[in-house]
Order: structure tokens, then C-alpha cells, then sequence
């Protein structure tokens, strides 16, 4: 799970209900979420050729190939001698990778006994001192002989609670910060080591300018994604990287294997021979809606001024994302690296859940909405009270922005108000930056689901989509 | 495709796009529907294991690997000197299993130059005249030594185009023709040899008897699944069936291979081997609306008093789907094996494009509505005049029937009207039969896509429902 430490569970029926969720799982498999299916099955007596149970397709152990394709491990669960390693390895690999697992359980094998004999804990794999030892010693040394050192932290470091221990290294040694774009939030953008979301051509000047310079790359957590990277505009040298990921450590162009972030970050903060560093820091976030022409900049504004601690973000693909590069906040979720349309609604439903001390505040535009809009209805029928901001921009206006022609990306119009409605939730439109300010805080002082529709102009896009679209159509 | 002879072809962006098609993928695969799914793909020469490309799963052929699991032929065409023959050999594999296929085509392949020495005609599969003339014989044996023979013919009669040769077959010999689940609207229902619809034990009991008791039993297109046999309680003997299938003949326990239904129906009609038959009709079809106080039984026989030549009927699964049995109507779409929820409105649009001389009406449930029931919006983009009947029991009725407590199965309450409306459609709420037939013909008097929510009480099921549960539950 992305807010809490444990891992999630997805139950589904066998065919029609766990191959509907190929999708979400494929996308937590890629940005590394831990998250355990179980699905059913048809008895194991009962699988003549000839007869055909409903839901099956081709055999009956396809779902299970497909599943092998998108989780660390999977197993069907027939033969109860078995059930109880295989249970164990499948949970083992899921919280070790971090990643999903699959579980099918053949309908005549629900009330097995297993053989308690096998019930045993897995034993964790060691960490490997010796090369933690060398790749400290390394690390020391290039930090110690760069000039301009960067420290650029990722999503891993919020996945595996390591946000303080960065925190506390930048302080300890004075390194600049700067946040790639999913790991955005992982260190408090008012700290004054902060220097920016790092993504290539599409960041602040003084970011790109930052990162770009750095003679070593220090990069906690962080994964080189097109999208991280401004589709990999980044001028950084492979030379440079210091690359220190959950479950490896690449520096240069070699690699240090089983060690990784929790290894290296206490390593780190012990060491005595890294040295304290100086530097000026000239990065000034842009000034909060420097156009006043810019509904969607009110937005973003508007929402970084809330009291971040009482919040959860979430934001689907499109401008909402690139937007939310100037959302001051403490805890974004976002589905930056796979970027699958639909993930924000449904992500204030898990956020909500998973930390109900937190309001969900979901940001998404029409053509998320359409896709998955309607969880809406099961935010109320849960009393997850979010608010979901959808930017009604009449259409795909980030893929038009890089590099599309207009009348393709224009959508169906919805009455979006009128659907939170027959769902029961609450909904306004507004069409200004007052008009939003009013209805933030309406819905922040209230109860309930609550949608805010935001009426934009096709043309009022992010700075970050709008340097994003002008890099790649150059 | 279900409607027009061709196949369908469906394009999806690679990852986010395409795994979300799985499940319908899988269920044409599981019906076999003909369609070609044809993804991009991330270039051929940026596939470095240590950048990740958005949208990329665990590795870059992933998806293909996924897609093996549930077509007759994929193929990732990453060399333009194969590239024309896997095209042909995919395309002809779609074509001759009628099931899916896949294609991926690598952005930098996009506009690359087959090799035009390699498209070339594929060669058809042969057929086995020897088997032909074997297999003809044991046929003519078969029904000329039984006493009371009965037809069943199922869907792939409609899938082939082979209904006008079923009706001469059963004209000519006098055969009693029960249609299966799936099958229903194959044969007319108004024909005087038609004796029913089977589906084992929730058959109307003379159909069941009359099925069940033949000592030979010609099965032409029938899928001898657990939803077209009443989850396995026919009581069929394997010794009496002659079962011939698209690509396959099997009687008794034995098969012949590389012969189907397009070989032996003619041959059927031609011989002059096989006795002419005589036999009593008792089958007399539930008079419309038998129940006064069931809403759900008088929307169906309103239905079926329509002129059917004018619509295409679809449902979703769930009672929508059991209680259509009840309906008469030449053409009726239903996902009656793989039982996917969510086929109702998407499949409106998908007949209201192949046919588009015939209105769809689309049959759906509260429960499959929330899944789906938002492409009413695409209906309306795209013109497809469909009308969409709801039928509101406010939760998963059919599950609960077949076994379950109450609770579970209810479901958050929609305002289903206001939906629609708010997505572009017309919409009305009905409580009665009276106020169900002044909507219908309002609906089917006027254009634009209407829906119609039908309130029915909870325990107001379909009499093919009603009998399935008892004998589940028995």
C-alpha cells in the first residue's frame, strides 16, 4: 500500500471480476505497490475438458499465467500439502519486493486442512555487509570529491517510511534537495536545503540548472522514468549517479546487490568521513498564481494554502498531475511512472481508508473522471468524506499540449455536478478563482463527498505541461 | 464480431490502454467473438532495462505475454521482414477460430517498409472429406434407428450465418428444435417445430422433458457449458449426442476433426438417407405476464410484443439475462457463458454500429449499470439511438438467489434518470407495468438514446431464476 506500512488485499471472482483488475495490478506492479489477490477458482474435481465453466477462457489455468506476468509471485492453491509454503512465499516475496502477489484458491480446496507441518516463518534474506561496506566507502569518497554535490529523493522514500532519515541527512552534511517527480513531497518544500521538483526539461530553471550541474548525483529511491525525467530530457551523466534504490545500490555503471536505501541511509548519517558542504541556494518557487488569467494556477494555489497535515492528495494522469508540481503539500499520491487514466477517485476511496485522519482531496480532469468517476457513489456508500476537484478542460488536453491536433482530444460533455448528485454526493461548478476559493471552503468546512467541478479554458494549461510540450515538439 | 460477419478490430495505447481490455478480450476469446487487438508499443531501439518507459509492466513484452493467454495468434512485429507474414498469419488465425488475436506494433515501426516478397494468400485448412462422408453415415444410422430425435441448436448457428439452414434442416425431416441458453432466438420461436428453450433443470419442464428425453440428441453450434445445461443438471447422456461444433464433429465419445457445422449441415439437407419424423408438439410458451403482480414478467412480454425485426437486443448477466428466456425476438446478444457484468450497454453500442438498421434495446441490471452504464455518454457522442431498460432491484438479486443472504447483495442506490441525463440521455422512472409500456412506446416513438429504470421489489424475479435457485439450492 502506498499510505500505510501493510500490504493491501484484492479479492475477486474468478474470470470476469480478477480480470477486470489486470490494469490496477499491472500499475501497482510497476510503481511497486505491495498488494495481495486472491481470487477463486473452479473445483479441481470438476475440470473436465469438455465441460465448460462460465468465466473460464482458454484453460483453466490462464489467469494464472496472466497474473505471473504482472506480480513477484503466484500460486494456485491445490494441493493442500503444499497451500501452506506456497501461502508463505507468495506473502514473503510480496512485502519483500514490494510489489504484487496472486493467490487462486480452487472452490473444493476453501476448507482444506493444511499440513501444519509446513507452517514455518520465511527466513528474510541477509544484507550483504561486505559490499556495504565497499559501496559506503565509494560513496564517501566521490561525495567527499565533488564540488556540487545534489541530493534527489524519490517515491521509494515515501513507500518505505524513510522521509525523516533524508531529512536528516540533508541537514547533517547541508545538501540541496531536490524531489523527483513522483517522490514529490518526500521532503518539506519549505526547508531551506528544498530546491525544487526535479523533471528534466519540464522543471524550474533553477532546478533543472541544479541537478544538471551536479559533478555527483546523489538519488535515494528514485526510479529514471521518461516521466521523471521530462521523457528523458535530463542531461545527467550516468557518470555522475549515485543510485541508491530499495533493494540495490548502481554506481557509475556497476552495481551493489542486496543492499539498498534501508542499509545505506544509517550508513550514511553514522559516517564520519563524509564532509559538511556549502551552498547558495537560488531556488524561489514560482510566486503563487503569477497569472491571474490561469484558473487552473488559482487551484493549485488555493489548495497548497490548506493545512497540508489534515490531507491526503491524489491525482489522476493528465494536467491535474503536471500541475500538482506546484501543490504544496505533505502527501501526494499519484500515478506518475505508469500513468494509467482513472487512478484518482479511486485513490481518495484507498487513501481514505488506509489513513482516516486525513481528508482525501482528489484531483482529476474529465477524461479521468469518465473513466472512473462514478466510485464517487462508493466513496459515499463508505463515508469517505473527499473532495474530488475535477478540471473540466473539455477534453485529452495533455496529449493535445504534447503534440496533438485539437478536435481529436475534445470528450462527450458530462453534467458533472448533476452526476456527483444521482450518486449522492454534493457538487458545485465554478468558473473563477473566487468562485473556486468560495467553494474550497464551503467543502472543506462540511461533511460528505463533495465535488468541485472547475469549468476551464481548453488553452489554460500548467507551466509544467506547458515547458513539458514545448521540449518534445521542438 | 456477434452482429456482422466481419471481425471487430480494437486499437489500445500500450500498457494503461490494452490491460484494460483483458476482460472483454477474455470473454471474446471465451465466446468466440473475432476480434483483432492491435497496441503500440515503445520503440524498438529505447528499450534499455535501466530506463523505464512509461506505461512498461515488468518487461517490455509483458503485454504480449498476457495477450498469448487469451488469443488464437499474437504477434509483437519487431522485424518488417516478418512483419507481413505475422500480420497474415494472426489476421487468418481470428478468422478461422473466430476467437482474438493480437498485434503490437513498436512506435519506430510505425511507418516501416514491409517486404512486399512476403504477402502472400494464407492457405485454408483443408477439409477432411473421408471424416465428412464417416461422420455422415454414423449421423444417418443415428437418427434413423431413434425413436424420438430432438435438435438443439445453439449459438454458433447464429455466429456462422447458418439459421436459414437449421430451419430448412428441421422443415425438412420434421424435427423438434429446442434452442440453448446462449442460442435463443437461432431458431424462430413462433415455428411450430419449436418446442423451447433449454437450460437444464430451469427449463420450461416440457422442453426439459422433451430434451432430456430424446435418445438422440443432434447438437448443431451448442457450447456444452454450466450456464447452458442449468449448471450441469441436465441429465443428457453423453452415448445419445451427436455434437457438431464450428471445426469439430463429436458423437458419442469419439470426435472427427477438420469438419463443422459448415460441412455437415449441407450434407444433412442433401441426404436422402434419413427418415422423415413425426411427433406431438406439447410445448405451449408461458402465456406474457401469467404473474399480474411481476413487473419483471411484464416488461418481458411487452418486449416481445415489439416488432423484432426492428431491434437488436443485448443484456448484461444477472436476471436481465435468465429472464430473457421469456423474451421473443429474432436477434437477442447476451453473455450468457462467461457471465461478464457490464456487457448490456457497451454491447448496444457495438450492435447499434454493426447493424445500424436495427435500434438496439439493451437489457441491464442496477449492478452491471455501475460498471458500464456511463457508456450511455458514448451512445450519445456516437448516435446510436439505443434504448436502455434498467432493472432496478437495488442489488445483486441473481447471486443472492443462487445462494446467498440479503444484505451482502445490496448495492449504493443510484438516481439512474438523473444519470442519464446528466451524461446527454433521456431518461424515466417506472413502477408499473402500465407505466413500463406508456415508457416503451414513448422510447419507441421518439430518437435519442432513452432509459428506461424499471423499480422492481427485490424478490420480484423471473420465473428461470426462480427455478435455477430451487434447484441450486435443493
Amino acid at each position: 500500500m502506498r499510505v500505510s506500512k501493510g500490504i493491501g488485499v484484492a479479492i475477486g471472482t474468478y474470470g470476469a471480476g480478477v480480470l477486470n483488475m489486470v490494469n490496477p495490478i499491472a500499475q501497482a506492479y510497476a510503481e511497486k505497490s505491495p498488494v495481495l489477490v486472491i481470487s477463486g477458482a473452479p473445483d479441481t474435481t470438476a475440470r473436465d475438458p469438455d465441460l465448460l465453466i462460465h468465466h473460464k477462457v482458454k484453460t483453466f489455468d490462464t489467469q494464472l499465467r496472466v497474473y505471473e506476468q504482472m506480480t513477484a509471485a503466484s500460486a494456485a492453491l491445490e494441493d493442500p500439502k503444499m497451500a501452506a509454503r506456497e501461502i508463505q512465499r507468495v506473502i514473503a516475496a510480496v512485502r519483500c519486493d514490494r510489489r504484487p502477489g496472486y493467490l487462486e484458491i480452487p472452490r473444493d480446496m476453501t476448507w482444506a486442512d493444511l499440513d501444519e507441518a509446513e507452517v514455518r516463518t520465511p527466513v528474510a534474506t541477509p544484507r550483504d555487509q561486505a559490499a556495504l561496506a565497499e559501496a559506503m566507502q565509494e560513496i564517501a569518497t566521490r561525495l567527499n570529491w565533488s564540488r556540487n554535490p545534489v541530493l534527489l529523493a524519490g517515491i521509494e522514500i515515501m513507500r518505505l517510511g524513510l522521509r525523516d532519515q533524508v531529512i536528516r541527512l540533508a541537514e547533517r552534511y547541508n545538501l540541496p534537495v531536490a524531489t523527483s517527480f513522483m517522490g514529490k513531497a518526500v521532503f518539506p518544500e519549505h526547508h531551506p536545503n528544498f530546491i525544487g521538483t526535479y523533471m528534466g526539461a519540464a522543471s524550474h530553471p533553477s532546478t533543472r540548472q541544479m541537478v544538471e550541474g551536479a559533478d555527483c548525483l546523489l538519488l535515494l529511491g528514485v526510479w529514471l522514468t521518461d516521466t521523471e525525467t521530462g521523457r528523458f530530457t535530463s542531461l545527467i551523466a550516468r557518470g555522475t549517479l549515485i543510485q541508491v534504490l530499495a533493494d540495490e545500490v548502481i554506481i557509475s555503471r556497476h552495481r551493489y546487490q542486496h543492499i539498498g536505501l534501508a542499509d545505506i541511509l544509517p550508513a550514511l548519517l553514522d559516517s564520519s568521513e563524509i564532509k559538511m558542504r556549502e551552498f547558495r541556494n537560488d531556488y524561489r518557487p514560482e510566486p503563487p498564481s503569477t497569472d491571474k488569467r490561469s484558473l487552473v494556477a488559482s487551484v493549485f494555489s488555493e489548495l497548497s494554502q490548506l493545512d497540508d497535515r489534515r490531507y491526503t492528495f491524489t491525482t489522476d494522469t493528465g494536467d491535474c498531475l503536471f500541475g500538482s508540481v506546484a501543490l504544496h503539500a505533505e502527501t501526494i499520491l499519484n500515478p506518475g511512472y505508469y500513468t494509467s487514466m482513472g487512478f484518482g477517485v479511486p485513490a481518495a476511496l484507498g487513501a481514505g481508508l488506509a489513513a482516516p485522519d486525513r481528508r482525501p482531496i482528489a484531483l482529476v480532469g474529465d477524461g479521468g473522471f469518465q473513466m472512473t468517476g462514478v466510485e464517487l457513489g462508493t466513496l459515499v456508500r463508505y463515508g469517505v468524506d473527499a473532495i474530488v476537484i475535477a478540471l473540466n478542460n473539455g477534453g485529452y488536453r495533455s496529449l493535445e499540449a504534447l503534440g496533438g491536433g485539437r478536435a481529436v482530444w475534445d470528450i462527450h460533455p458530462w453534467d458533472y455536478v448533476a452526476v456527483a448528485r444521482a450518486l449522492g454526493a454534493e457538487g458545485t461548478r465554478v468558473r473563477s478563482p473566487e468562485e473556486f476559493r468560495t467553494a474550497l471552503q464551503a467543502s472543506c468546512d462540511q461533511n460528505g463527498v463533495r465535488l468541485i467541478e472547475v469549468v476551464l479554458a481548453p488553452d489554460d494549461i500548467s507551466p509544467t505541461l506547458r515547458r513539458l510540450g514545448k521540449q518534445v515538439l521542438e
